[in-house]
């Protein structure tokens, strides 16, 4: 049976929470105004606040947003929508609240069953009980069974190896592997997507993406807010954990991957296959920084709930190694890092300068190197940097930047994240989520050398708040001259 | 001496006629108001003509435009500039009219006699009268003398390979090769010359450039009108003398070069190699045409002076092959039309298709080639043709344009190619000229062909008049199936 032909049953639990408020439902609304939502569909909230199905639909309606039906048709929309929306509260230990759901979801389904995706909206620390009650009340129907069932879950995903791996066996004790759909909404980003279609509809890139033309590749994310306030979950995990570990990772396993059989499920397949070939990271490659107080802003260790000696990082580089033919000694640099000077993601694939030009005379320095850079946020955009001839007289160059896609040249109509990656769970293509054995190498990666630092207390070097981090980075991009 | 810094008299031959009055005065015109010229110059016009230096200043004022000097100040300068011009009159087969040439030129250059440019803006028949009575009267100085001496002339540079080796010597008996400017106004185009900065500036063309990677190249030239009455020049020449044996060659000869030593005098030891290197087009490589009556307009055979049993070809695709270890194996076709259905010259680099890809569903036919696509006219512009994400949900792929450079985007600041063309006289720089050697290599191509089709007096294939050519190119083009 296939959900958007059928019945499809949306379950959404911690639906009182940010996530399932600002992301998960405006998501299902915007596929339900592309009618892309089955002709029979139900949104079941829960979550352990008290609420009725009219207080739940006030609370989502603040976050539907109407760039697919603007107009009077909005609230049309917005209103068959919020009808099919209805909440039950309960406790996420307790099988008896899930069987109340359980009942709550026959009666919406009616006499046919429905197919069920779980969205797990809750911290993982609950993940487990969550999974044995929903189990324990006869809510999970095994893989392979239709109607279908199917999980999504988001990171993090343990806090090392043996972590994540007890996190997956608690959870397939109730599913199996192929129900579940770990999410990283940075897989479902536009500009992510296009780079699949740049690398495998063209001819042009791919003699060039190999270790022959491209010098490294810097894949970076920064913000300029600090921990606000969150240091319950943030102390002790540090940035690595939260951010490189998975959406740095996945980003740089599409980058780095081969051209998967297709780009459905095979997609993990090529994903894994870098990843394991990526060496462990050792401290020597690792730039770790602590913001501290600047621009009238506190220092991390100042913040509420973070002990003054604390050793987190909130500031990483770290230069990865993928030993394959086609990588082997090209530098993958990733950073990330709160309370910087500015707010970006983006990919950096810096090839090799020209040698042996004949612009010498001009540039005795050297050319500057040609640059794909896929902005993820903000302001998605995929740009080549290239060098041109000035429009005039006499042939001087100059640096110009290809666009190849504007996100300006599309407003509206780009979907976000959740959308795009909501649709393929409903559709059942798993090409963009993370198998177990990707979760299990991109561990591999980091999961020495963060236990070297925590067993060490390996302090973090200071930046100030607001600055582009701590000393350390140039001396580490140093060791990476631009080659040829 | 450098002319710039020094002294200049720019010596117009045929200076009633259209070239000196609406490209090479106009081109003079706009590096005056760039500051291009030397503080010390003077345009001589000479022609049959009876005509007062008033009447000169009259007839190309007309032409002047103010591109670089918009405003008040463009009157002024027009003045300035126009006080500079100067016109006698005389024969052009006659010593004693140069002989006054001479005089009037040591007056107006005053006690420190000036570089010489002298522009050949006359039909290629009297190259020799002129040179011959130039010489005589002593207005020519030896290569390698200072003031320094040039001659600038243009194609028709004869019609097949001997008589534009006659050509050659009668003008080799008053000017030495270093002193000659074959000028080919297609090699002054902004875009043209961006080509080189893109081939040799940049890293990520290189490895595509090649026989593994480009499919085909195309190289076309169409123009809408007839030959508006201008049989008398151009039947019995026909289209592959007119253009495709200098304008085209000259295009593909850039393409299909290797860097040169620099982008001086060495382009052109690399353009000799590659047009030695063109094996030369047979009948069965051709596809020959002459536009009929069609959409109102007359056929060529009915334009007067034509002959009723005319063979010229008005149409001519010529598939050229290049025998190097870069080019072998890849088909350089070339088209150049009259009375066809647009006004266009480009240059298309298509690339072989991709081979394997994952988007065969969606795709059964294969995917789009990449193309790189160097519009000359009309707006210029660089493009490449790759596949792209379409914005939204789901991997939709939609062949895309990237501009490298918009015309539009630089309204007013691309020189005329005849400015660029003219300053590189005036600095000797002779890259983008044609050298000798060039041109015998560029005849050595087409002569055996031009012989074969007037001895056997083959017949060009009708078409109709606005229409996209004769119906032979379709069977040519079917030879070359895309591939991979």
């Amino acid at each position: 049976m296939n959900a958007q032909n059928g019945n499809l049953s949306f379950i959404v639990l911690g639906a009182s929470g940010d996530l399932a408020r600002r992301k998960v439902i405006p998501a299902l609304f915007a596929l339900y105004c592309q009618n892309l939502l089955p002709a029979n569909f139900q949104v079941l909230g829960f979550a352990r606040t008290k609420m009725t199905d009219e207080a739940f639909r006030e609370m989502i309606t603040a976050h539907l947003t109407c760039r697919y039906t603007p107009g009077e048709a909005c609230g049309e929309r917005m209103t068959e929508f919020l009808a099919r929306c209805f909440y039950r509260s309960g406790r996420y230990d307790s099988r008896e609240s899930f069987q109340a759901l359980y009942g709550t979801l026959r009666e919406l389904e009616g006499p046919q069953e429905a197919c069920r995706i779980f969205y797990f909206a809750v911290p993982p620390a609950i993940f487990h009980d969550i999974a044995h009650a929903l189990g324990g009340a006869g809510l999970v129907r095994p893989a392979g069974s239709q109607p279908w069932t199917r999980v999504v879950i988001e990171k993090p995903f343990g806090t090392d190896r043996a972590s994540s791996d007890e996190l997956s066996q608690q959870i397939k004790t109730v599913f199996d592997e192929r129900q579940i759909f770990r999410i990283d909404h940075y897989l479902g980003k536009e500009v992510i997507q296009n780079l699949m279609a740049l690398r495998f509809a063209n001819l042009i890139f791919e003699p060039i993406w190999n270790r022959l033309y491209v010098d490294k590749v810097f894949i970076s994310w920064a913000e300029t807010i600090g921990i606000e306030g969150r240091a319950g979950y943030f102390d002790g995990i540090g940035v690595i954990r939260d951010v490189m570990q998975n959406h740095l990772l996945q980003m740089l396993a599409l980058v780095a991957m081969e051209q998967p059989v297709s780009l459905t499920k095979y997609v993990r397949d090529e994903k894994v296959k870098v990843l394991r070939s990526i060496l462990p990271v050792t401290i020597e490659d690792l730039v770790l920084g602590q913001y501290a107080a600047g621009g009238g802003q506190k220092g991390y260790r100042e913040e509420p709930g973070v002990p003054a000696d604390s050793i987190t990082s909130t500031y990483a580089m770290a230069v990865l190694r993928v030993r394959s033919r086609r990588w082997s000694g090209v530098p993958f640099i990733l950073s990330a890092g709160k309370a910087l000077d500015r707010n970006m993601t983006e990919i950096r694939i810096q090839f090799k300068r020209t040698a042996g030009h004949v612009f010498l005379d001009k540039w005795p320095e050297g050319l500057p190197p040609n640059e794909l850079v896929i902005r993820v946020q903000p302001d998605e955009s995929i740009k080549f940097g290239i060098m041109n001839k000035v429009p005039g007289l006499g042939l001087n160059l100059e640096h110009t930047e290809l666009n190849l896609r504007y996100a300006s040249a599309f407003d509206g109509l780009i979907p976000e994240a959740y959308e795009s990656l909501i649709l393929d769970v409903i559709r059942g293509d798993p090409g963009l989520f993370i198998c177990e054995d990707e979760l299990e190498a991109s561990w591999d990666v980091f999961t020495p050398v963060l236990h070297e630092i925590d067993e060490k207390r390996i302090e973090p070097e200071p930046y100030a708040f607001g600055s582009a981090g701590p000393a350390g980075i140039q001396k580490m991009l140093s060791k990476f001259p631009p080659r040829w």
